[in-house]
């Protein structure tokens, strides 16, 4: 199978929004096996639409369409594809049901536009839209496969490899079964990911090695073609050991769960509370920790105050996290404190004094960021996450 | 002059990395008034970069290579270019010194390989890579021009900057000023928008009128073309008088500032410090406001506490907020406080009561976001930094 990928958009093409959404399936693809070729950019123009889905017809057996799948006037994805292949839109219930949920719990009438929005190719396969209202679709025609997913990232994301890349491989590979793994490092570049498996990902075909970056976080895919799931996993296993034994120091986890939700995680399993104070960082530790708590009440309280007025080091950043800890009766108490002065261009100190209190042993940790050009609230997060892991396996 | 950017590189078409090149080049161009109305990528593939030649050619008059100019095997631009025009490729002296001077100072003999890398087509203009050695160059044949530039994002900037733009000025006549304005509004869908809006972006070329979805706020971009930077004001000004009228209601902002940091610069402006209290939410909202202060000390303290035992409401969250302002010395104190039970597939409450307190003034609100399918962090700091904003002006 041959794919294109069609990104539509006239902020594209003006270069107002860069076509990550390409990269992302493209990625997904190249861990399913299947080839891709070329890929498009067009603007919200019916005309020029045309010509892409036209020349892309001639040289691929899979169109994949990245936005215009909106209500306003110029999305036209849906619109020229069925005028393409003289196919009609018809409502699709499910979306429409679902579009009309939330304007009655809004408590107001639904936009006509919305109603066109729901709308699908006759003869798709809906592909539902976790994250928001415009549907995707995947239409086989002509021996040509379809597929339409939205623009908005979040959105798309979640529909190529939940919803897209699974339909696709029961369409492609007959016999075949497609296994894949993540792995997850952490405190390793890309580059030097790059670098020290080079070797490996110069020689596999099966399973294809890609590194992704995810958000902060590097993570390599390992995914494996054979005739039985079992087969595949044993050749994800051999060629997961090879880079284990390179880069195994950095390894943290396997799957999809990032750094924070698998301290969080560790937090919940262990049944234990957590109190948390921050000087100068404002509460993007608790906020990162409270998104991922399935139980929320395990965050007893969190005191988010300035930057300590006196030299501030990890010292005291424990006796803040124990009288923490002791007001708030909780299983662990956790201090992050910035540096006083040093401001990165993020805003954040580049030194962080990290004091956990648990299970009535002391741990601390400097976190020196100061290498880094900029300082964001995540790399604060995983790092703050991944002390707190290590303390608590 | 219609202009294609066309990427070259596998590792692009595998998504390994993003094409930020074909951006930075489209916002160069619109800069410039010239049209762009196709973006292709395609690999280190011989066959298929011809192909993309020869679409481009018939429905382009200005082709921008981007890639491919190194000197490794997979480097095929220049080639498959002069294979395709039937045009040699011959040394260029000044590359080839620039190269030479390279391998002396660093004491080495030069490679074959740079010797071919020097190397451009007979009858083009040579364009200086300032920052590298692969050299660029700009084509006339049969009324279409073909403009190779490197992939290295540093070397590519600077010479579409500084080589490329300004000879493309010198041959095209119909190069025009483009302007563009974002109009930002809250609390209205896109779908909303687009069906108030409807009859401007109808009949508007003009500037043109595109709603986005950035976040999950709503802007309208509007882009003019004119003969000067004061006629495209102009041009944009009329229009956006039109949609002010119309959905003047929901407009907060114009520019790339979204809420929380507009309520946040509001707040810095007016010299404000600000005491936040939340209960059940975490420290969203606390580190929403912190990440987008310039001086961190305005936030005076945040406390963040589970969800209030007995039934919230409005009243509580002023006497929170008054408690909060009084013990902290702060300017505003603000409490946001979750309601008890409904909990969303977010985590959160759907319900919200907020208490500011500001110059000796109770102000309270209700957010009530029940009738969505998800409530994120974003959702819940749009919202409050939305009402803290009204609370200022």
């Amino acid at each position: 199978m041959k794919a294109e990928i069609i990104a539509i958009g006239t902020e594209l093409l003006l270069g107002q929004v860069i076509n990550s959404n390409a990269a992302y399936i493209a990625r997904e693809l190249a861990a399913s096996g299947i080839d891709c070729y070329f890929h498009t950019v067009v603007g919200d123009n019916p005309e020029r639409l045309s010509q892409a889905i036209a020349i892309a017809t001639s040289r691929a057996d899979l169109l994949i369409f990245s936005g215009g799948l909106g209500p306003t006037k110029d999305d036209i994805t849906k619109e020229i594809i069925a005028d393409y292949l003289d196919v009609p839109l018809v409502d699709d219930a499910e979306s429409q049901a679902l579009i009309q949920t939330y304007y009655e719990r809004k408590g107001q009438p639904m936009p006509e536009s919305n109603k066109r929005q729901s709308q699908i190719l006759q003869g798709a396969t809906l592909l539902p839209n976790e994250n928001g209202m415009a549907p995707g679709s995947l239409l086989e025609h002509d021996g040509t496969y379809y597929a339409m997913v939205p623009g908005v990232p979040r959105e798309m994301k979640a529909m190529v490899t939940n919803q897209l890349i699974p339909s696709l491989l029961q369409v492609t590979t007959d016999h075949e079964c497609l296994e894949s793994k993540i792995l997850r490092f952490f405190n390793i570049t890309e580059s030097q990911m790059a670098k020290e498996i080079d070797d490996i990902i110069e020689k596999q075909t099966n399973p294809t090695v890609a590194i992704y970056v995810d958000g902060y976080e590097v993570t390599v895919r390992l995914s494996a073609k054979a005739t039985s799931k079992e087969k595949a996993h044993d050749l994800i296993q051999g060629t997961e050991a090879a880079i284990m034994e390179q880069v195994g120091d950095y390894f943290y986890a396997s799957g999809t769960r990032g750094m924070v939700a698998t301290a969080v995680k560790l937090l919940e399993e262990t049944g234990q509370s957590i109190s948390i104070a921050e000087h100068g960082l404002g509460g993007v530790v608790t906020s990162g920790v409270f998104n991922h708590l399935t139980d929320k009440s395990r965050l007893t309280t969190a005191i988010i105050e300035p930057v300590i007025d006196s030299e501030p080091d990890e010292a005291k950043a424990c006796t803040i996290a124990q009288q923490l800890k002791t007001s708030y009766s909780s299983d662990i108490g956790l201090a992050c404190v910035a540096g006083p002065s040093e401001v990165s261009t993020g805003g954040f100190s580049s030194k962080i004094y990290v004091g956990i209190v648990y299970e009535n042993q002391h741990f601390s940790r400097t976190i020196d960021l100061s290498y880094r050009r900029e300082i964001t609230p995540e790399i604060i997060q995983l790092q703050v996450a991944n002390y707190l892991r290590e303390v608590l396996i």
